[in-house]
C-alpha cells in the first residue's frame, strides 16, 4: 500500500474528533469513522513496513478495568506502546461504585503526565458510559484550571451500552474481506442470538454491532428468542441510522429465517436487557442468594434455545453457504469450550483464522482513537512519521 | 519560563545529592532541597513547553510498595517514564518483615539493569526507614563488590517518619503560591490534627511537614489535642530547624487559637504516635483481636474531638479569611466522604483545585531526586537536553 | 573488551537461532550456545560501557508466569527493556491448564504487536514444556495465516525439564571465573542433591545443570540419597552428551564422596521424580488432603538426609578447599533462613557475592536468546549498534 496516498486521502475527511473522548460510536460523524478506519489502516501498514509511529518520547496511558479482560488489555498495551506510551494500570475496588468526588480527584491524580485512559466498565447497566463521562468531566475541568497540562483522551474499552472498539475493529475487518466500505452497502448481516451454558453476557457488542453496521447502508437483521432484548433507545438508534443511511434494519425471532441469504453472521449469546437490570440490583446491593436465583432461572430459560447454534446446516442457509462467520471471541464452542454452545466445532473451525484477523484490528483502531484525539491534523503528522522513515525494528 | 536561565542558576547551589539516597528531608542541606526545588521546576517547565526530558534510552525503576497506593505510585510511574525508564513492580509478601539476608539479596537480584528503586514502607513504626537503609547497604555491597553495573539511588516514598516527596512537592506548590521561598520567611503554618472516623493515618506527612517548612523561617505551629504526639525526636529536629532558620516552631492544643492570622493551613488526622508504637507490635504479632479492640478504643478517643474539623467559621479565624488550604488527599470530607471529617464540604471545595495543583508536583519531584542523584552536575544535563530540544510529543 | 573483535568472532560460530524458540539446551548445537555466551558477552559489556542496545523502538515482550517468581520476572523484565521493548505480563488462571483451543487463541490474541513470549510453567510434570510448544505451534499457524506480523519467538522462563536461562547464565559465569569455555574441559563439576525442610522444589535445575555442563567436556558427577532420581531420559541425555563432548558423567550417592576434589558444586535440593509424577496427579484432581499427606511423607524422608549439608567440612574435601560454590538462589541457609539447610552460614558467606553475580549473567543471557531468535545475523545488527554508539544514559 502506498502509505503517502492513504495520509492524504485521509486529510479528505471532515472529521470532528480533535478533543473529544470516543464513548459511542453513535456520537460520531460517518467522516469520523471513516478517519478511524483509516488512520488504523495506515497503522497497520505502517507496521507491515517496519516504520515505528511512535509520536511520544514518553507519556502514559492509564488502563483503567473495573472489570476481567484479557485480550482487550492486551490490544490498549499494543495500541498505547505503538504510539511511545507507557501504560500504567489503576488498580480499583471492584466492588465499589465510587462517589462522585472520588472518580473526580482520581481522574486528576492518575492525569499529570498521562495522555489517555482507556476504561472498560461495563458491569452495571447505567453505570458505566455514566462514570466515563464523569472521568470526563473531571478532566476538563482539570485542565481547565491548570492542574492538567493536556486534557487526556478517553477512549471506551467497552461499557454498558457499546463496545466501539471491538465494533470498529469488525468493521474494519469487513472493510478488509470486502474490498471497501462502498461493497458492504446492501450486504445483509446478521447479528443473532445464541445459545450458550453461561449467563450474563454482556449488551454491548450486539449493541455496538447493530448501532454500527446500520450506518452504511448495510441490510442489517437483529435475530433472538422473544424476551432477549436488547436496550430499546440502542435498537431505535440502529432504526435511524438505517434509514438515513439508505439500508435497512429489521428484528426478528428465528435464528434460520434470519440467517437466509446472509453475507456476514455474527452469532453470540446475550443475556436480556431486563435480566442485566434485575443483576445489577442485586450486584449493586451484594445480593448473593439472588445472583444465585437470577442464574439459575437465566440458565433455564436459555436452555430452552438450545436449537439456536449456528452450526452446518445454518451455515447452508447462508449466501453461498459460506457467510463470513464473526465473533467478539472467545466463542462457546459446541464440543470443544463447552457441550452445547454458540457455534458448532466443525463450523467454528471453518472460520478460526477469520475471527483472529477479524481481532487482530483492535489495538490499531485503539491507535487510530487516540492519535485522532490528540491531533487536529492527523494526516500531517502521519506524514511527518512516514517521512522521517524510523524503524521500528533494526 | 527562560529554561537556560532556569538551568544557569541552578549550577549556583552546593548540593551534595549525587550518589546519595533520599531518606530523610532534614539529612539534607538546604542547596539540596533547593537544587531539588530547581530541578522539579525545570522539568515542569519543559512538560510545558514540550521538551522531552529523556536521560535514559533504557532502564527500569523498580516500584517497592510495602502498603497500597494509588496517587504515589502514579507519580512514581510518571517520573521513571519522562526519564526514559521503564517501571516493574516488586511484589512481595506484604505481612512479612523480611529476614535481613533476604533484604540484601533481594535487592541486587532486582539491580542487575536498574537504576532507581522507590520504596514505600510506613506501616511498621522503627522499621520502614530502616528497611530503606537496609537495601541501601545491599546495594552499596553490590555495586563495590561488581555484583551491579551502578548503585542504584533509592527515592523514599513514604517511611514511618518522613514523607519527603510529599512534603517537597508541597515546599514547591508554596513557592509557587507565594512566589518565591524567601516570600514565605515568617509566614505562618498551621499543621493540625483533624478529626477522622478512620484511625491508623500515618504520622509521615505531618512530621515530614514541620521538619520541612521549620528550615526556610516559617512561623510552624503543630496543633494537636493532648495526647496526640508525633515522634519526639522529629518534634525536636524540627525545633532545632526553626532556630537555625530564623523561624519559629510552636506545639498548641487548641485548633481553633492556631489557626488565628496563619497564612497556610494543613488539617489532618493522624494516630499518635503511643498508639501507632502499639499497632505496630500487635501488627508484628498477628493479633486480629488485639488490633479490634486498638482500633475501638482509638475511635472513642477520636470522638471527643469531632470539633476539630477545619471549616467556615475556622477559615475566617486565618488571614483574611482565606489561608491557603494544603491536603496530601484524600482528605476526610464532612457530609461528602463520611458524616463527621477533616474538613468540611464547602471549605474544602473552595480550595479543592488548589490541592490538585499541590498535587500534581509530586512527579517532577521524584524526577528531580532521581536526576541529583545519579549525575554529579545537573545543570549540564538539562542544559543539554533543553538544547537538544527533543519533542516530547510530535 | 574489544567490542568489535566480540562482534567479528560471533560471526565465526554456525549458529541456527533464528526463528527456533529456545526450549531446551539440549535441542541446540555447541554452536548455537556458545552464539548466546558470545552474544551476552557483548550485551554485558555494552552496558559496561553505556552503549544502549535499543534494537526496538516498539513491541512487547509478554511475561507469562504460570507460577510464583521475582528474579527471573525481573530478568525478564530487564532483558526486554534493554533491547526497546515494554513487558505485558499475561495474568491467567494458575490453577487451570487450558483446553488446547484456548491456548491456540489466547496465543494469537496477545501476540498482534508482540515479538516475544516468556513463559514459566514449572508446576505439573508432563505439562510445562508441552505447553510451551503447544504456544510455538500456535504462533506458527497465527504467523502462516497472515493473522501475526511475525512470528515471536519463546523464551523457556523454566519448564518441567530445563531451566535453560538459569543453566545458560550458570555457565557463563564459570566461562568467567576459569577464563573460557575451554579452560572449563576436565574440571570436576557436582551437582549434588541438599537437605531442605521444604519440599517439591522444581527438579527443572539439576536436570538443566546435568544436560549443559556435560557438553563441554567437564566431568559431572550427580550425587543424590537413593530414591531422589531426576527424569531418567534427561539423565541419559547427560550420560549421552558426556560422552560426545569427551567428559564424563557419573551417578553417585554420597555427598562427601562426591565433593572429593571438586572445582565447581552445585548443592541443591529437588523432590524426587516419582514424587513430582504423585504431586502432579493431586495438583491435577485438586486432591488437597493428599497434597499434605505427601508433604508429610516427603519432609519425613528429607529429614533423614540433614547430612547432606554443604558446610566447612565438605568444603574442605574440595579442590584446594575452594571449589566455586553455585547456587540458583535463594538457597536454605543452616542457621540463616531455616534451622537446617542445603548450606551452611559461614560456607555461603564465603561463596555468596559470587552467588549474585552469577545470578547478574540472566538478563543478558535472555536478551541473547530474544537477539539471536530474531536476527538471522547478530553480530551484524550488534555491529551496527555499536558503531552508532547511542548512549543508555545521557
Amino acid at each position: 500500500m502506498d502509505l503517502i496516498k492513504l495520509t492524504e486521502e485521509l486529510g479528505s475527511y471532515k472529521s470532528d474528533l480533535h478533543g473529544k473522548d470516543f464513548l459511542l460510536t453513535w456520537e460520531k460523524s460517518e467522516d469520523d469513522l471513516k478517519a478511524i478506519l483509516h488512520v488504523a489502516t495506515i497503522l497497520k501498514e505502517m507496521r507491515q513496513q517496519n516504520i515505528s509511529p511512535r509520536i511520544f518520547d514518553s507519556g502514559l496511558a492509564i488502563s483503567n478495568f473495573r472489570d476481567k479482560s484479557t485480550r482487550t488489555r492486551f490490544s490498549f498495551a499494543s495500541a498505547a506502546n505503538l504510539l511511545g506510551l507507557a501504560v500504567q494500570e489503576l488498580d480499583e475496588e471492584k466492588s465499589q461504585i465510587s462517589h462522585g468526588e472520588t472518580v473526580r480527584e482520581t481522574a486528576n491524580m492518575i492525569s499529570f503526565l498521562s495522555d489517555f485512559i482507556g476504561i472498560r466498565d461495563d458491569m452495571f447497566l447505567g453505570e458505566g458510559n455514566k462514570y466515563m463521562r464523569q472521568v470526563g468531566q473531571a478532566l476538563d475541568e482539570g485542565y481547565a484550571s491548570g492542574v492538567l497540562p493536556v486534557r487526556p483522551g478517553i477512549v471506551n474499552l467497552q461499557c454498558d451500552m457499546d463496545h466501539p472498539t471491538q465494533s470498529m475493529a469488525d468493521l474494519l475487518h469487513l472493510v478488509n474481506e470486502f474490498g471497501s466500505l462502498e461493497a458492504l452497502k446492501g450486504k445483509k448481516i446478521v447479528m443473532s442470538w445464541a445459545y450458550s451454558p453461561s449467563y450474563g453476557k454482556p449488551l454491548s457488542v450486539p449493541q455496538g454491532i447493530i448501532a454500527l453496521m446500520t450506518r452504511f447502508g448495510m441490510n442489517v437483521e437483529l435475530a433472538y428468542p422473544e424476551g432477549y432484548d436488547l436496550i430499546p433507545e440502542i435498537v431505535n438508534v440502529a432504526k435511524s441510522n438505517a434509514t438515513q443511511s439508505g439500508g435497512s434494519f429489521k428484528v426478528s425471532h428465528s435464528m434460520t429465517e434470519a440467517m437466509r441469504d446472509a453475507d456476514i453472521v455474527y452469532p453470540k449469546s446475550w443475556a436480556p436487557f431486563h435480566i442485566m437490570q434485575q443483576r445489577t440490583q442485586l450486584l449493586m446491593n451484594g445480593d448473593k442468594n439472588g445472583l444465585k436465583e437470577l442464574e439459575q432461572v437465566c440458565l433455564a430459560n436459555n436452555a430452552k434455545y438450545k436449537d439456536w447454534e449456528y452450526n452446518e446446516q445454518v451455515r447452508k442457509l447462508t449466501k453461498n453457504a459460506d457467510a463470513l462467520y464473526m465473533h467478539c471471541l472467545p466463542a462457546d464452542i459446541s464440543g470443544e469450550s463447552c457441550v452445547e454452545g454458540e457455534v458448532s466445532k466443525e463450523t467454528f473451525e471453518r472460520y478460526r483464522i477469520k475471527t483472529y484477523i477479524e481481532a487482530g484490528y483492535k489495538p490499531y483502531i485503539i491507535a487510530a482513537m487516540m492519535l485522532t484525539n490528540r491531533f487536529s491534523n492527523p494526516a500531517e503528522i502521519l506524514k511527518k512519521i512516514i517521512e522521517t522513515n524510523a524503524r521500528r525494528v533494526l
